[in-house]
């Protein structure tokens, strides 16, 4: 008898499941440290990222909640304290909404001396879900939040009991959310299983994962989170506290760091976002700079989320060096990597969102570089 | 020693994974059947369907595709044929976007007698991904389409070798993909790894699955797959063919069959969508038609894509009726399930898009019925 095994014609396929997992061929992968693990940018279509592959950072490792045991109390200058079970908050008028969430870290080898590394080890950090959960205002005026209460601690139910000041501004309270669902289903551990916060547009540690506790007060907390950690170093020693919103940036994902390309037709492909609303425009160079040209922007374009860009270009096999750079919807434009150190200076770890240059060699290899 | 191991704030917590997955206390599944599973509506928030929980349905199981063999063969009428690798097809220019697939077969009980079912049982065979892939005019243009050629033949590469024919219209050549992503990552298996046509709207069938051949042609094929099955037996005993396109439905997810519910606040959740465009607008009752009030529609409202809609509900604890119906942007407003049956009669089993009723018992009890 012929070998038909190899022919996936000739053989009955395998019968539905009843939860699916990815073919057995595909192995990408978030690269993973004890306490971090990078999207695959370079991998990755469109804007929605695969749970499986939303970056994560904890800083005691991902506990397991037992959702049937978790609580969330809401307590402090509110005219009634309220302590809710996770059906508590699912029975809420409830929302959802595309955003993207960026660790304040991302990108932080550009302050440094970053070397030949790929857009995921540079850029990873960040990633886009569909969240759903009820708005964070909803709750306070169940509880009566008081009209001098103006910070709210956000305490997550980590080993590492994570705790951040939130300040209750017209944004915050339009826009922020309890979560308990993301991309459809129920929030992954990693996200913070089985509620989190979501402050669209701010920095991703702000977003408080395994959300057990909302103190409103009248001032910030001063958390380690927010004074030893997650504050900027300037040039002149003095840091820069409650930097929260994460402000616009670009990458090209295709072709990028340590990738091998051909000459011939190619198209660029990247993502941008910003803290601060929509990407308007995303522009490209694979001059280093000397003459740029807009990319497609693929609808939908949304608020807060990552957009993909896309540019045809067709390479002739000599050097190159890409860049893209982006404007949101205040106006604000990504700045090149010099003008962001010469405010920002050498001596902070985060908030990096210089425009990331991708050299191409003559062999068609694409390495990270400061052009 | 205290046990600490019950609370997880006392303990560190697991280690960062490099492909995560759901928490080991969520259980939500598709109902599987030999040759489909279903969506589990109830359990979903948002638009987008988890790759995992998308629904299936095969005619020969779920093929095993090394993707470095497999191989898209355009032909017929075209200036030149042309043989695709998958890479091939994914360095064309690419596009994205969010599109529902339904089965033609999805409601199918609603032409039937269909009893004491859940949402998921009755209406589970629909789902909403992020779709990446290449314009199907994109590849027939580097073919060159010869313009003669009206019709195309769609090959899957499953043990059915499923085939349909697809009518080169403005609509299709302006909308279809080659897709090889979805939600990000690649394709899922049961979705038609590592290539499957994607037509915006028309029924999921002609969706072609593992896509391994296109052959450009003048007429229809006239396959086994749009002769005795997928048309519509109609009242005088004529098989209505080739209709494609899924109308306007919605269905309430919550309350729905077979949940239980208390007496108080309910906010009421469910899908609308429509093959012919954007939704406009979602009405709901829940005094069996007496009386309708709008729903919220959550955006981004996306065309040829779930739409959420919402609608805060007090119940009094006494019988109630409910139901949705939605409005499409052609104006087109889902039919009752009389009005649906009087034009189309009982013989089909395809394109039931009847209004949904969920009568509430006194007891809290949730049940189809038709009201």
């Amino acid at each position: 008898m012929a070998d038909h095994g190899s022919d996936p014609m000739r053989v009955p396929g395998s019968p539905a499941r009843t939860y699916g997992e990815r073919s057995t061929f595909e192995s990408v992968s978030r690269s993973a440290g004890d306490s971090h693990s990078l999207t695959p940018l370079q991998d990755l279509n469109g804007v929605v990222t695969p749970s499986s592959l939303h970056f994560e950072r904890h800083h005691n490792g991902v506990p397991a909640i037992d959702p049937s045991r978790h609580r969330l109390l809401l307590h402090g200058l509110v005219g009634r304290p309220l302590l809710f079970t996770v059906d508590d908050v699912q029975r809420f008028p409830s929302v959802s909404r595309l955003a993207f969430i960026e660790c304040a870290g991302n990108s932080r080898n550009g302050w440094r001396d970053a070397q030949d590394q790929t857009v995921q080890e540079l850029h990873g950090l960040t990633s886009t879900s569909e969240w759903t959960g009820v708005k964070l205002a909803t709750l306070l005026e169940a509880a009566g939040l008081k009209p001098e209460a103006t910070w709210l601690l956000a305490e997550g139910g980590d080993a590492a009991g994570l705790t951040r000041s939130v300040p209750l501004t017209g944004e915050v309270l339009s826009e922020a959310m309890v979560c308990y669902g993301q991309n459809g289903e129920a929030l992954r551990p990693e996200q913070g299983y089985p509620l989190r916060l979501l402050l669209p547009g701010f920095e991703g540690n702000i977003n408080i994962k395994w959300l057990r506790r909302l103190k409103a007060g009248s001032a910030p907390f001063m958390t380690r989170w927010e004074t030893s950690k997650y504050t900027d170093l300037m040039p002149d020693g003095t840091a820069y506290q409650f930097s929260l919103v994460m402000e616009a940036k670009s990458v090209i994902t295709s072709p990028s760091g340590r990738q091998q390309i051909r000459p011939g037709f190619h198209e660029i492909r990247g993502l941008a976002w910003s803290g601060r609303g929509r990407i308007v425009k995303v522009e490209v160079t694979v001059d280093g700079g000397r003459t740029w040209r807009n990319a497609e922007l693929q609808e939908p374009v949304l608020s807060k989320c990552h957009t993909r860009f896309r540019l045809p270009w067709t390479w002739n096999g000599q050097q190159a060096v890409l860049q893209s750079r982006c404007v949101d919807q205040t106006g604000y434009r990504q700045p090149s990597r010099d003008a962001l150190i010469k405010v920002r200076g050498l001596h902070s770890s985060y908030h990096y969102h210089g425009i990331q240059s991708w050299k191409i060699e003559r062999d068609g290899r694409v390495r990270n570089t400061y052009a």
